[in-house]
């Protein structure tokens, strides 16, 4: 890969080595289509095995597609999902869980630093229990969160004990599993079947594949007829090899693990380089791989000016995301260019 | 490639070398995401240059997502699309299109060869005009057909006239439009947008790569908005860079032509070997890249047990598919177990 | 009533007196909304008592509302229903079932005289299993059906079989169950649950109500949050009690049966008269309120010259539909305007 | 009408005499079903009139059919609908108008008094642009609002003119459209089609109907095939003139004018007696039939053990509703409750 001057996304990124050779061991012959071709089988074997449990596995285009599914095998229409205020399902699908529910609402919880709280979800479905108002069915909790938080295990089992009692199926959204994985240094069932988590959307595109996230009921009850449901909306892949091999490359002597160990390892310099700068300010706690940082707006111009990318978040702070591809050079440039301003540019 | 003892589908294919390079070339460093990269732009010029004219485009994950959301584009819940009775949209979606639509129903029309008249088109739209039943929108034609049969620029012309009369837009299902372009020989304009055709889904899969459609709109108003459409039904690719390289892999130098030209003529060799078997005969005009032929049941058995794969379409005729993988020596193979075959087995 | 010169539809007829006097009643002072009215009590009650069960029984506005949510509420939207190619949910509905179930489609089934077969079923159920065709998970069955004719118990019974096989729904579709019971002479539990019927629309409009049909469920498990679905579809009638208290019009002393009795005797008079007439021959067996009947183009024309409304159904033979308030008079002015076509128009 | 204990919601009346008068007139004989009869005519002859502009009318069964389906009919599943977080549409539709749309998203906007602002909407659309969150299409407003307010002309115009600003479509609820009209004493032109309104949902129900609300559209382009999007969701009476011949009734003579300002007067009664009892305070501004008062909570319990019945609001504020059914006997009765609860129960 070449020098890159971005934070602006880990999906900025591309496809990491193992996974681009696995991709190129599958390019070498013809292969049964629509996922009966062997990568496939090798792919939802791994995540069984990796997750110790005998989990149903479906492979889809992205996240989106994921979530929405997901979210739509949970309960109909006529139903809701509780999620966090600042949950991806609700600030940047574009209603894509409507969509594919064909009209189930998001009940918005809160939280601090971006994690729903169990008191929140309890609110949510007791204070209305009308017909005039959507009944809840299920509870969707991204890990790590979009503020680059993570939930531990005990508030996990925490969320499932109020979702028990309330009947509310549980998803996680796993944009950046891998990375809250290796943020808490626990076994991948440890923050899911184990915690009452019903379904996980394990990211690999954020992760070092081209694109495609495995769907993971570990309740295999709600994955009935789940082929047919990502058949319909378009989410079946005909050469499916091409997401399966690269998830065999991911899964190979964990590399996904080594991969997210990596960007959040970047993080953690950028945020130390960071928390040094004057008049910086980190927003949230950073656990995984983005840092959360205010910024001055002239330092941002700068930044911007010498051909740095990366997005402002709500409220305005700086989001800088680390992946897989990021380099510790070039978070010591973008600390250096920093450092630069802060000698010359402030008083 | 290996060696390959298969016709069962174009999509058993692997990636042709021209994507692949192209790939390799888009991963060599960060990119934008969600199509703000330089490949995008690339592939969306070289196909409005290829067209010859201002079209949107779109690049969505497969085939089902570009059919679907292409005709709901077209209309309304209550409104309906006429195909034929063959139409991959009838008989492989799982519903696709009325699940994209929220609802609209396919009006199924007929026609020798799997090519759908005017006549029948004029009969769906007349026969009921009553608001018990939907009102007929689109017309969906397949280019080249599910039975691999071609319309001329004058079927399409005609078509186009009725469609004007009853205000009916006109999509295109191009899952072999390539081959369909080369068994015509002429220029993709003449049987698109100068023939009347509204939309085309434009197959990257069965030409070479490993997944990603264009969806193509040369009337322009039909394309207000659609990318919020593409990303609220999970189809817009983070890492859009992975599906439009490879496009530009194809559209340089044709090779999406030669791709197509390479498979019509192996099923062209295929097709001649085959009408020289006695107790063979084919069941439709072969003029793409696949035949179908009546094999004698003893002589399907006799080539599955060699290892042949090839399924059986309806009417229990054998679908023989070729691709750009497709080699003349796998052919000469074929031919020379069934000559075997003949020698032996027949009486 | 006044006189009246149609035999077009039964929903062209009005009120009939039981259920307007039970809206008056109900209409003499404030009642709670929504259905927590004593009204929609005592006519669940009332249902549940004449089915001799303890169903779930939900009022909705119509029957395209009524046959559209009980369908949805019987799968998934990859799912498909199996119906008869003359089904109201195919044939006049503009899509209903596919729009509420977000694009569950139907396949269409055969038999004589409008009515699935077991075997149909069957083939349909079994001629596809792959992920790219809609799973079926119910059929629909109309009782009677739109030509007239009715299930016997026996048949019904022999189509839950074959449901049972295959893990299939069985939905009832009773525009004109009152009438079904009535030619039938079973007591409603007889056709309904005692033969494997899991859901009922029972239809009150065609049988004397302004607006309302009962959707009941025998299989409780079904109905599972179904007010939900009624409220969010636009279904849920604020004043309930006016779609209710009707109901229980109809329901004391039996007047449904009444009522379809009466309109089953007037085309059991109207099928006798025509019998004698020459030139007319009839389509279908006459069993409930409507006559299909060939009647020569010039008859027609006579005939609605003079007044008389009717439609054309599919192939061209005239429905002759009866309801509560046609009259045995009408009937005779009827018949003998045919009678003095027959001696002034026919050679 | 008896004597009534309640103000629990205007949707507790029955049918007002007038209504009631031709429903009956209109059971007098067979009439043609779906609209085609005389008097479905007549009513939306008669509110064209009464807009004093050639508007398109439709009926539908109920309020939340309504509004999901003008809503609808302004955008597809991938825009959004802006509204006031106290809006019906997001309250109490139990997710009707994401079911219609197949997935819209409403944005919640603010402004005291339940009015939404114009800084407000603009805010909502320029926020976010881009294409991971839904566009906005449509406004949504409430007329009388929720609370019981109105907005003036110039409030409507203003609103208009950002609507204008960026494309946005503009729909009106008037669930209590006739209480707006008596409280602002305008022309029904003022408030609709002059000040920039699109389409008006006119419910019926609230002002005397048993069910029927009339979809007007002013831009009559958004009409474009609304009777198919009705039929498709259940909302076709085949018995129309049920719902429009009460229409008629309450046209005639300006009945639902005189239902709306003795529905307000009773309103007014109430809050000037409310104004006059310690420890009650008003919540919001008293313009048509409602009063949203603090009652003390044992005030509360006292009302409620005397046998009224009425609702609490958000935030524990008691909705007092009125109808045209409503007396001022009964008004006095109820302030009669309060002031003897103020001598004996108060120190």
């Amino acid at each position: 890969m070449s020098r890159s001057e971005q934070f602006a996304s880990d999906n900025y990124s591309g496809i990491c080595p193992q996974a681009w050779g696995a991709m190129a061991e599958a390019n070498r012959m013809d292969e049964p289509a629509y996922g009966e071709d062997q990568w496939t089988t090798r792919a939802a074997d791994g995540l069984r095995e990796l997750f110790d449990t005998d989990c149903e596995v479906f492979f889809v285009f992205n996240g989106t597609a994921a979530n929405s599914l997901a979210l739509a095998s949970m309960g109909q229409s006529f139903h809701s999902v509780i999620c966090h205020e600042l949950a991806h399902i609700e600030t940047d699908e574009c209603g894509g869980p409507e969509y594919a529910s064909n009209g189930a609402k998001l009940l918005l919880g809160t939280g601090a630093d971006g994690k729903l709280t169990p008191q929140s979800i309890e609110h949510l479905v007791t204070k209305r229990t009308d017909i005039h108002y959507p009944k809840p069915r299920a509870v969707s909790l991204t890990q790590a969160t979009e503020v680059g938080t993570v939930y531990t295990p005990e508030e996990l089992r925490a969320i499932r004990s109020v979702a028990d009692q309330y009947r509310l199926n549980v998803h996680m959204d796993g944009a950046r599993f891998a990375n809250a994985v290796a943020a808490l240094d626990v076994h991948p069932s440890e923050i899911t079947w184990k915690a009452g988590v019903d379904v996980l959307c394990f990211s690999g595109t954020k992760n070092g594949l081209a694109m495609g996230e495995a769907v993971i009921f570990f309740n295999r009850d709600l994955a009935e007829d789940f082929e047919w449901r990502c058949k319909q909306a378009g989410q079946l892949a005909s050469k499916m090899r091409y997401i399966s091999a690269p998830w065999c490359g991911l899964l190979k002597d964990n590399v996904w693990l080594d991969n997210a160990r990596h960007a959040n390892a970047c993080a953690e310099q950028l945020e130390q380089g960071l928390a040094r700068s004057p008049g910086v300010s980190l927003r949230y706690p950073r656990q995984v791989n983005g840092v959360f940082a205010d910024l001055p707006e002239p330092l941002q111009a700068f930044l911007r000016n010498k051909g740095w990318r990366f997005y402002n978040f709500i409220g305005g702070c700086s989001r800088l995301m680390c992946s897989w591809s990021t380099s510790t050079e070039q978070v010591d440039r973008f600390l250096a260019d920093i450092d630069h301003w802060n000698r010359n540019h402030r008083g």
